[in-house]
């Protein structure tokens, strides 16, 4: 492929609009160019990339035994009425409608489609024999993100793969778990990505568990804890930890009431009162599956969500300040969850870190008052501990012992075993051995394809540009033509190499040398080959690998095998 | 790939919504399934062969020089209002909504790309050295169809090939539609499709002239015109013909007013008062670009909106009962245009027919009354003789004097020479080698990819199913195992067959031969193995294609080298 044929536009400066390395490099590159916000045109190179991601997902997926469909981004909203998650679905969803007549169809863009497979296959399920099923997709999804950002990152129309799987029951649900998971590894290894698997939240999609497949960036939208071992790795919202411990926990004595005007954070209580925040107990009201519920944390902790809707809730919130004042008798700043509790409050959950602790402060239910000394088991009213706080950076892992560190990162696949909430919804059911009619086991599985392009780009790069994996990099080979007398020499040697099935870029532009060189380094293909009449003079084509510093001389009529053994030796290594 | 784990369902009887054949066929052989009006999804064996249709359409697209991109379906409305025909456009689009959020932009899903690709050429074309350019996409389109019919023949959701060429002058323009042109013509012989090209109006779409690729089809929505040598062929729209002469053009004598109480049609006034169609004048009033305007037919013929809208109006449409009677002072039924015309009337126009023509008869403008003895240039006023009609099953070729042949036909492909109207409106200009800024000439280039795959079913079956032309068959070989002891001998073939590149479906069901023979049929691989003890104990492995009606035995070890010389010959011969 000649470069002056290829649609190929490389940019000097970044726009203004790509605040991240990956984002500028992709349009400075000519990988992709904005549309509008969070859609993205991928131009030739950038296209040409992603068909090598979509080709070894294709592989890996038929090798772990998944069949490829194609399922429509047009969906009835009627279907998902029917399923369990719509309400919350909706928050993410575009609808479709038609410009210029009233319809009364509603139809939605599909984000994800565990409402068409799971309906699909209800249709043709009928006995055990037809298990375990694995269908997979690479397909157009619609989400209106509000605020796209990063570029591919976080867009509104992407590329996905998403499989879906159907066991006769929970054991054989985790094998095709496992598999999947391992195909995972597989597939984010062979396109050049340092992606690693945590434990993740099931969150809206549901489900016995989960996890994400990530890579590091500074700006992505998953925090994770890892142990630097890599022994442990989970988001934020799984993560489990020892909390430090507080510095001493004193024998049970008489609270005190004692006035705190104007006091109504941790900090002030610390401030102006000396009252460490390890000591205090912070009392957050929440409306809890439409009930009023109390959280109780050590000061210094942070409510995790996460934890709390994995105790069982569907739907919590924070209640507004007006609720609390009819319900607490007193507004925010001064609450304590104090035996008698008041009649309105139906359960209190407190942090396992309270358990058997003295020689707490917490609010007095009374504007302007605290209480000192409060003993927990003894003075406020817990129905029940859990784990209800958010891992933070250098507590230990329970186990390891190991320091935890708590990080940025990008989401780039998601597995998750969900259980039979879609399969009983949509009644796809199945006659197992015994006779019974029995609801599938589903499994459901992620890879965003689209966003796996960027983050390669985020993890291979270097000041000047890109440095492609060679399993994926738009062309394997730049042939910098510097002298047009070399033309021919150069149409030779694109054809030998393209015969031996290697992908060349020739750059045949009539630019100065010091463009050429500047343009390969920010395109980044892994091998860059360069004829000129100088080089030539002494001794053959240079060769360099883009990763490295070092060029070699090699003979004009050895460069063919020489780059197809560079080439391989690059794709085995990978 | 095993029968039992591809996830294929056949059907016996074929679904009440599927009307035609190929939908029939694409249904019960388990391709595609409906999920809403329009809204399809491919089942595994369906995807396969959209792949290959997909492959070869690349294959043919890179040949001819054009290179792949990849377009958002997600659209700010603002682009498209900056563009040339966003009403007319908007009658078959979709918008995408917030389903949650109030938000100001405007988005739509494109339902084609000319507004998206000039923009972006625009912003990056500045010489005459980046030209010629054609840039594609094989991408998944939405149109709000009113009446989505025939499975993928008219679907709201389907994959296209759309293709852009941008060009310095008209002439190369040309070569690139040519060029076009002649890859699709590589394209649907290569895919088993025998379409053929006819020329075409260029419609909405503009630009200075078109062509339609179609297969003939009952019911298509395409009117084509041939003449059985095929040395001519056209759209309905455009199609020119030799009208049957009258069988008599008298000489002029004086016009005579007469009653024709209740007679509204040309039926009605050959029925009572005996007067032939073809010796009528019928007056039709149109409100053409917001003025009135008259167009005059013999009683015979048919108007052809397209030809007037040729004629270089921009919008046209009838004339209501109402401004009828307002214009004309007589209501519809009773019209015509005699000297002197109404001051209302800004224009006539007669078909090329009516020239010189005497002896007709037409409404006196006087509600039941008509007037006979009419001579056409004498008694009614007309600005301007065209060609207006549609031409008739029959009529004469007017070069070749071969008889029209008008039928149905479906279209898979379309290319339209487009001029400059695009570029103008999005600014897609370039210097000129004499300095100038000019701009680009462009060509649009659409293939129905989803289409063309029930196209080929269209075309391709018989009373027991389908019959796949071996290059884009789901798989290529179906392998009936007919009994369970023979299981290791169907591995060791499939496994020989798959190391020699050939697909192969292993029908290792538990289900009776008949059932298996059936399916077979239904599917339509090209070719069939049969693998039986009866067969191996005469000698040998039963192998029949799809398309005859004879089979022959192979031995054993020499199916793999047989059925490779088989295909081969297959994939040579289409």
């Amino acid at each position: 492929m000649k470069y002056s044929r290829a649609f190929l536009q490389t940019l000097r400066e970044p726009p203004a609009e790509a605040e991240i390395k990956s984002h500028q490099l992709l349009l400075r590159a000519g990988l992709a160019r904005k549309l509008s916000a969070g859609v993205y045109t991928l131009l030739p190179a950038g296209l040409r990339v992603l068909h090598h991601i979509e080709r070894i997902i294709r592989e890996e997926m038929n090798r772990a035994g998944a069949i490829e469909l194609l399922m429509p981004a047009l969906q009835p909203a009627e279907l998902w009425k029917r399923g369990p998650r719509y309400d919350a679905a909706r928050q993410v969803m575009f609808t479709a409608q038609s410009a210029t007549r009233r319809t009364s169809e509603e139809t939605v863009l599909g984000p994800t489609h565990e409402e068409v497979v799971t309906d699909l296959v209800a249709s043709v399920l009928a006995s055990y024999r037809q298990l375990p099923l694995t269908l997979y997709q690479i397909q157009t999804k619609f989400r209106d993100e509000i605020r796209p950002r990063f570029g591919l990152m976080r867009g509104r129309e992407f590329l996905m793969k998403d499989a879906y799987s159907f066991d006769c029951d929970s054991d054989r649900a985790t094998a095709s778990y496992q598999a999947m998971y391992n195909a995972y590894s597989r597939i984010f290894r062979r396109i050049g990505l340092h992606a690693f698997a945590v434990e993740a939240d099931t969150g809206v999609m549901g489900g016995s568990f989960s996890h994400e497949f990530v890579v590091p960036c500074a700006v992505g939208e998953s925090e994770i804890a890892t142990t630097d071992d890599g022994s442990y790795a989970a988001a934020i919202e799984k993560a489990v930890s020892l909390a430090s411990p507080r510095p001493h926990n004193p024998p049970p004595v008489p609270f005190e009431k004692f006035p705190t005007p104007n006091v109504t954070t941790i900090e002030d209580l610390t401030i102006k009162h000396g009252v460490a925040a390890c000591c205090q107990v912070k009392t957050l009201v929440y409306i809890a599956d439409s009930r009023p519920v109390l959280f109780l944390l050590r000061g210094d902790h942070v409510l995790n969500e996460a934890k709390v809707l994995a105790a069982g809730f569907s739907q919590i919130r924070p209640a507004t300040p007006e609720e609390i004042v009819s319900m607490m008798g007193c507004p925010p700043g001064s609450l304590g969850a104090l035996k008698p509790l008041p009649s309105s409050i139906t359960r209190v959950i407190a942090d396992e870190c309270l358990r058997d602790q003295h020689g707490m402060t917490t609010g007095a239910n009374e504007e302007g008052f605290h209480i000192r000394n409060i003993s927990v088991p003894r003075d406020l009213h817990v129905d029940e501990y859990r784990d209800l706080r958010t891992a933070l950076d250098g507590e230990l892992h329970p186990t390891t012992r190991r320091p935890l560190r708590i990080s940025r990162a990008i989401e780039v696949g998601h597995v998750f075993k969900l259980g039979t909430k879609y399969s009983e919804a949509f009644g796809a059911r199945f006659l197992d051995t015994d006779g019974q009619s029995k609801p599938a086991f589903m499994g459901c599985y992620g890879i965003g394809v689209t966003r796996c392009l960027q983050a390669i780009i985020e993890q291979h790069h270097d000041e000047n540009g890109i440095i492609w994996p060679a399993s994926v990099a738009p062309w394997q080979v730049a042939l910098l033509l510097l002298d047009e007398s070399l033309h021919e020499m150069a149409e030779q040697l694109e054809t030998q190499l393209e015969s031996l099935g290697i992908t060349v870029l020739v750059d045949d532009r009539a630019e100065r040398p010091g463009v050429k060189f500047k343009d390969a380094d920010l395109l980044g293909l892994p091998l860059r080959l360069t004829l000129g009449e100088k080089s030539l003079n002494s001794g053959g084509v240079e060769l360099k690998l883009r990763a490295g510093k070092e060029s070699t001389l090699v003979p004009v009529q050895e460069v063919p095998t020489q780059v197809q053994l560079v080439l391989n030796q690059l794709l085995t290594a990978s």
